[in-house]
Order: C-alpha cells, then structure tokens, then sequence
C-alpha cells in the first residue's frame, strides 16, 4: 500500500500505528470476542479505554483537579452555543475576539444566546492576521473572554495568550496538543478532535468545574456542561469509537512527546513558509508573517488557474488536500501532529518543480 | 478468534462482515491511500459513503421527497431536547405518551422547553406495559405526539402505532429497521445507532420537511433541524466513521431484507419467552405478554443471587451482556438484528440447564 500525503484541514492525517492498530483489533478487541464499537460503554473493557484517554490528556496538559475533561458530541460547532447557555448570566456580557472565519461563527452563535463584546476584529482583514492582545477591548467583569487559537481557513495562530481577568476560553480545534501551554491560564478549553486529536465525532472539553455551575435549571441536560461532569462524559451513550481513537493517538503523543511534536511542527511549517518566501514571488503566503500558523498554511500563486493546476498536478504525486478552504481559495497545507516530513520535503520539492515549469 | 454471543442493548452485535469490511480497509479505504477516518469531509470518497448511507435509509424506508435523512450527533438523549425546541411553539402543548424510562427522559427534556401533556403513564408499572392505543388521552390541536417505539429497559414494544391528527414523533432507537412500518404515518423518527444501525456516535433523524419550519430563529444553528436539511448533514464535520458503518449496515440489511430480519427476529424472541414459559415459574417475563419486545427479552429468576450466577455463567460460556439494566435488575437479553440464531440456543440450553442444577 502506499500513504497518501494527506494534507487535509480536518479530517486530517493520523499516525499510521494507530490505524494499524485499529485494524488489528477492529473485529476482537483485546480477545473478547467483539469489537470495540460492540461493547458497552458500561462495560469494563470501554470503561479503560475511556479513563485512559481522559487521563493521557489530564497528564499530557498537567490538569488539577479543577478541571473536568468531557468527550462530547457535536464538535466545536455546538460548544459554540453550550459555552454561552451555560456561561453567559442574563445581565452578563462576553468578550469575543472576531480573529477569522471560525471565531465569528462562536460569536454569531453567542448573540443568539446573551449579550456579546467583540473586544477586537480582524475578520476581513487581508493579508489576514489577529489582533494585537494589548489592542483588545475587553468589558470590565466580562462572563469570559473567547478567543480562537488557530484559524484554519486563515492560516493565522496566536503565538501566546491574552493575561485576562475573565476567565479565558478558547476552541483550539486545531492546534490542541501541537505545544505546550499553561493549562491554568483558562477556563474552558474546546477542541473538535478531527485535526491532532483523532476522528470526527468527539470533542474534547476541558472546563474548570466551578464554571459549570453558573448554568440556568433551564438548559437542556444534555447542554449542560454539568451533566457531563458528574457523569463523566457517560450521561447517555457517548461516541466510543472516537474516544477510542483519541486514546490511542495520546498515547502516541506522549510518547513522542508534546515539546518534540512542537519542535517538528515548527520546522515543518518553516520549510514551507520558507519555500513560499523564497519563491521570488511566484507563491505569496496570506497571513502577516508574525500570526503565521504552524498548522495550516496558506498562500495564493500567481492565477486561481495556476492553483488548481497547482492542486491537480499535487494530488497526482500523492498530496491530497492542498486546496484552500473554498471561502478563500488558495492552496492550503495542513500539516498536523502525524504529518509526516517526507511530504513536507515532498511538497517543497514540487513547489520548486512548479515554478520552474509555470514561473 | 472466538466470537462472543453479544447481548448487550446498546452498543451492539453488529454483523461480522460489516466489521471485517471496516478491519481490511481501516488503513487504506478504496485504495486511496489513506482512512475512511482521515478523509476530508467535503471529499469524493467520503461523500459517496455519506450519500449512500441516505440512500439505502430512503429506500429501506420508501421515503418520499417530503422526507430528509438526517445524521446528527448527540444520540437519543439530544434529540429529546432537540424535537421541542424545534417543534413546540410558545403557546402549544405536545403530547408525550410515558411509557417507561426513555420515554420519561424525553418528557422531562420537553417540559424544560414547553408545555407537555402526558397522554398516557405506564412508566411505574409492575409487570411492564405499554398504554392501549385507544386509552391515549390525546389533546386537540397538540403541536405533535411523541412515542418510544421500544422500551429497552423494561422489554416492551408498540407491535402498531397510534394514528394520531397531530403530528406523530418517535423514538425508534432500539427497534429501527428490526421491522416494516409505514414512514408516512410519521412525522419525526430518530435513533441513536447503536443498537441495529452502528456503532454510537450518530442519531438517525427522519423528519417531515415542513415541520423544521417551526423552529424559532432564536435556536442555536446547530440544534436546528433546519440547518441539517439545508445542508445534508454536512454543515459541520459529522461523526464520519459512525455514518460509513451504518452504511456498511444498511447495505446489509438490504442484502437481508427487512422483512426476512423481522421474521427471524420474532423467531428469535419467540425461542427465548417459549423457554421462559416453559420453565414451570422458575425464569418470569417482566413484560405483559401483548406487549413483550423482540429486541430485549427481559426475565426474572427467583432470586437475585441466582440472577448474579446465571449472569456469571452464561458469561463463562461466552454469553455476554445478559445483566438487567442497572435501574430495574434481573436479566435482558438483546438480539438486535445481526444477533445469531446459535447465540439464541445456546441461550436456551443454557437456561433449561441451570435450571436443571438450581432449580
């Protein structure tokens, strides 16, 4: 068989021995004689690989126990509207940093909910960036502070984080576990897991507990982060299989190592970033340099049909997935955790090809 | 490998060849180079694998274009939430029929919502049994009727539904596709997966088009159904791997033919009731005869210590899942559609046979 280099923004490429290992024991888990997506979630064998993926992730961010870690469904589309039902008091406001495509959907969802400040606005801003945190307009006694890690249809990635007085959330669908960060500086964190994590169909939520108590009686149970904690992400049935998975790609991620991870990560996006900017011009990268994502990066040739040239002649060598998110256009290269460097190698070779063929 | 003879209620057996299917292409899915898992969701592979998923539920369901499929996450347990905030406009009254304890959890989700007349309560009933279709007390001009088509914890089962003025709802989790009915008497189906259709992860919803028109601009885009329609499924990323299972599965049961499952189906419960029957008192159905489930067969021993080690033993001989639900005790047996027949005579040899030493 031969791997694909698959540079697609979520779902993304996962680390080959997980999938190994998901094939192996997809028909008998662990000699019993069923399937992981046949067991109980109530039953023992479940019941391990669900503790063992909260308490990789646990170790992997050095959570106290402060803070629960939920598996939940509906991805980071619906904790856009969960962190508000159960954050924003009425007579409250939130803060909401518009940084791109994905903070505004949160802050669309959010006005539907309660009062918001958008405390800064890059949205629409080209070449795309972020706010500067000391520019952040942020409300005095604010329910919280919203802010997206990465934008992955821009490209752009907070290198650190606003010091806030609200508690400071964050969806880091794409860039969870590609660094380390201090965990304690937040008070709800949100990942779709489709990107670093694992497949579709789970979130990963941290939360600090006592914030799970501001909820209204009102709100639907399965809405309430509250629910989910007492229960331990086992209220009703949760996404097993996802959950499985996440287990295995943290077990992997620790033992590579989150700060070697980072490391790779950062010379990957380098080598590339490094291609676009040595190109004479030929490729132009979208996002100011210093917002640049390690995770997603994008960047424009000199036509769209040069582009779809570009992503044509890419996927017949093997790259998938290199065209911008369609709001956009561009070429975009997500190269997550398990993205391997021969495709980055692969891919700067071609940008090279390309020019010399096109420029 | 030895497989075990699965009696979970959920998750559950699901057909081996689905599960070596998914085992030979989890690494490489079509020769693509990559996982089902990792593919993009706006991908061609991914999409023929969404599309056909509809497709085979359509056609297994005759369903018109009055129809949409939907693929949500969140299971059952959201959607009891997500009907009335759909559904129920300020100033009506939905009518739920209480017939156990699913049905009294999406009673208490509704009255969070709105105004909610129960029809009809059987939930506390000892032995358990359904309301008479024709003892509903149903209210004039109801914003819908809701009813659980099989209580999973109690053993029961609507063998024909209510025809009703209002628009009729219902929670099919546990028998969907076990047997034929009629889609159009129906204005909303769903189901969590994970008992005939898949792994969990995914709730199937059916819904009359017309109904998601309801819904307040207020409800959050992602619990609208309204969203999922105009969007197919695919305004966020779905639970990707849970969808291509139940397509595997519904590929399945078109191969077997629904109306052959449901022959086998009542053939297999039928087995084991004889058994229990037959036992001269020794093993007692919970359920009142007329209204005794085929997918979960539920019984007493005379004690609960025997029950402890009719549980234990059954397990030794690889007979798995065969404790009652933790709210109720005694036993339950599940044998959703791809339980085999030998799992149901091994089942009842070994019932005559514990009996033979306990009795």
């Amino acid at each position: 068989m031969s791997r694909a280099y698959n540079f697609n923004a979520g779902p993304a490429v996962l680390p080959v021995e997980v999938l190994e290992q998901a094939r192996d024991e997809m028909v008998d888990f662990n000699k019993s004689g069923m399937s992981i997506i046949e067991h109980s979630h109530r039953g023992k064998e479940y019941d391990a690989v669900h503790q063992e993926a909260a308490a990789n992730i646990r170790k992997l961010l050095n959570l106290t126990d402060e803070y629960a870690v939920l598996f939940l469904q509906g991805g980071a589309s619906l904790q856009f509207a969960m962190v508000p039902m159960n954050l924003l008091g009425a007579g409250q406001t939130a803060d909401y940093v518009n940084s791109g495509a994905w903070a505004s959907k949160a802050v669309k969802e959010a006005k539907l909910i309660g009062s918001v400040n958008v405390s800064a606005n890059t949205e629409k801003d080209i070449p795309t960036k972020l706010p500067r945190i000391e520019d952040l307009k942020l409300t005095k006694g604010a329910a919280y502070v919203h802010i997206t890690s990465n934008e992955t249809i821009a490209g752009t990635q907070w290198k650190k984080f606003p010091v806030t007085e609200a508690p400071l959330v964050a969806d880091m669908s794409s860039d969870m576990l590609s660094r380390s960060f201090d965990a304690k500086q937040f008070g709800l964190i949100y990942a779709g897991a489709q990107k670093n994590l694992g497949p579709a169909g789970v979130a990963l939520v941290i939360i600090r507990k006592d914030l799970a108590e501001r909820v209204s009686e009102k709100v639907p149970t399965m809405l309430k982060y509250k629910t989910h904690i007492e229960e331990n992400s086992l209220y009703n049935t949760p996404p097993c299989f996802s959950i499985y998975i996440m287990m295995l790609v943290t077990r992997w991620v620790q033992k590579m190592g989150v700060a070697n991870l980072y490391k790779q990560n950062v010379d990957k996006a380098a080598k590339i970033y490094s291609a676009v900017d040595n190109s004479g011009g030929f490729y132009k990268g979208t996002a100011v340099r210093e917002f640049r994502s390690d995770m997603n990066i994008t960047f424009r040739l000199p036509s769209e049909p040069l582009e779809e040239t570009f992503v044509k002649e890419a996927s017949k060598l093997g790259m998938k997935g290199l065209k911008g998110h369609r709001s956009v256009g561009g070429i975009r290269a997500s190269v997550y955790n398990a993205f391997p460097l021969e495709g980055i190698n692969a891919l700067v070779a071609f940008m090279a090809d390309f020019q010399k063929k096109n420029g």
